[in-house]
């Protein structure tokens, strides 16, 4: 285990990422752990500013997650969307009506000149979420998905497409006017920055904005606690999401090496699923360290048994 | 009867108007009646653009209303207010989910820069709804009650505070760069015009609003149609809302006769209930026709009974 007074950064995305937030979060002390979260998927949508991956992974460590659906809340209810079809609005965005109480909150304090950084403590506060949940950056990063159908804004090939169209490239509108959240590019210049861990989540839409945010990517090369991966890709698949159908229509293979090599130079160790174990070697053959291990995080004890591998690698001799 | 090319115009607020305007929308053919609607108690709360008094009567007129409660939608549910009061937001204002779907596509189409007009239209049209309702004003216009603790927001007064606090006066922000809404004016200068009804609403903060825009009282002056009004109190008490509780406040007998001459020469019929019949002489002396009618609409019928009574009032010689 690591030392009381060090610490733990997460770079997460939505659901895979936060299932090993979770499991961090229940293995270590509230002040070792803080989550970055991707912004570039937030939209705007029915004049609500709506965050999926800080949600989610807010959700996800107040317990209210839908763990059976496998994303918003549980014991969610429809009566909104279902009156905004009666009147012919828009209902691409499945907007639970508890999940909607988020965010006319946070659109309030939004609008009322509050950061994302300040909205998002204050929806922890009030949740009892007491791990430190940052969003990437408090200015706008926007996703754009280049699809063979043309470009769409990421909740549009996300959801309303269902990620049908063929993907042939990313952007991410804003991110060199965008600055990394002042606390999480103070951590990585923190002596008690013990292991950053990139989570389970997809490499193209949810860790690449965090990681291409300007400074980043060298304050991580520059940072001296070793940088982990979490494989989202197991047997050639994604848990969930698009990120193996991504892989292959960008010409790569949808392995784990691949996103190995996608991280490339900047891990130090990947973890990967004990069904890819036959990947090692030639993971190792780029100079990254591998563990592998169970990475399908189906129980709660899965969640804190992965953490507890992560955890417990980052501080092996590499 | 009236003529079919003849037209008539309500002037309302919330509950009580809109229960006219039921009567009068279900006596009258759709072409012939314009209902013009208090807009001076719209708010924006938690984001939203909020209409009550648009809603109430939209609602109503689409048989949508919570007759039984006396405001809101029929089968209301809340659970987008108690997703909200577990997050510690602003609870006060009591936001139903179907409600709420109202809000958020107004705010929407708003946002887009469509006028209130315009989306008011739109959200009739998708409810069914063939009465040509407009807001008195596309411009903003917000009451603040002056009470004996301080000027409070129309909604602040009548929702947060239940009216509690002793009205001292009222003033209309916004009310002097406001224009009358085109259609509005335009009908008052229509010869097709064949009378102008004023329904059971609170005369302060409801029909005073639309009265006090710019040029509307001098078009009310010089229209030829006749212009009548529906006491909203009967028995010395408001059937609904704190319009008697506010003219004691304000050194006024709670009648119906001083609502007569709270709107004074503007008026040249007068509907009162048959239980103040007593008062008829005393209004005529006023100069202004009057009509004992039976005015508390508990069922449809009624509404349309009343509707018109007086419709028919307003076409007898005066």
């Amino acid at each position: 285990m690591i030392a009381r007074q060090q610490q733990v950064l997460a770079l997460c995305g939505g659901v895979g990422g936060a299932k090993l937030a979770l499991g961090l979060a229940r293995c270590l002390a509230p002040q070792q752990l803080t989550v970055v979260a991707n912004t570039a998927d937030d939209f705007e949508h029915l004049g609500l500013s709506i965050s999926p991956d800080l949600d989610t992974v807010m959700y996800t460590l107040a317990g209210l997650n839908d763990s059976r659906k496998g994303w918003g809340l549980a014991q969610e209810t429809w009566q909104v969307l279902a009156a905004l079809e009666r009147l012919q609005g828009d209902t691409w965005f499945q907007l639970g009506d508890r999940d909607l109480a988020t965010h006319l909150l946070r659109s309030q304090l939004l609008a009322r000149g509050e950061s994302l950084s300040a909205v998002t403590a204050q929806l922890c506060r009030r949740l009892a979420v007491d791990t430190r949940l940052l969003p990437m950056s408090d200015d706008p990063v926007r996703t754009v998905v280049e699809t063979d159908s043309g470009d769409l804004a990421f909740q549009h090939y996300f959801v309303r497409e269902r990620c049908a169209p063929a993907v042939r490239g990313f952007r991410f509108e804003g991110i060199e006017a965008a600055r990394p959240q002042a606390q999480f590019l103070q951590l990585l210049r923190d002596d008690s920055l013990a292991a950053v861990v990139i989570c389970p989540s997809n490499p193209f839409v949810s860790v690449q904005p965090i990681l291409s945010l300007p400074g980043v990517g060298d304050a991580l090369r520059q940072c001296r606690a070793p940088l982990l991966a979490v494989s989202p890709i197991v047997g050639g698949e994604a848990i969930k999401g698009p990120a193996a159908k991504m892989m292959r229509e960008l010409s790569m293979p949808s392995t784990a090496l691949a996103v190995a090599e996608y991280y490339g130079d900047l891990l130090d160790g990947f973890v990967i699923d004990r069904s890819d174990a036959a990947q090692a070697q030639a993971i190792e053959a780029l100079g990254i360290e591998v563990l592998p291990a169970a990475t399908i995080m189906n129980s709660l004890q899965d969640r804190i048994d992965l953490a507890q591998r992560v955890v417990a690698f980052s501080q092996s001799p590499l």
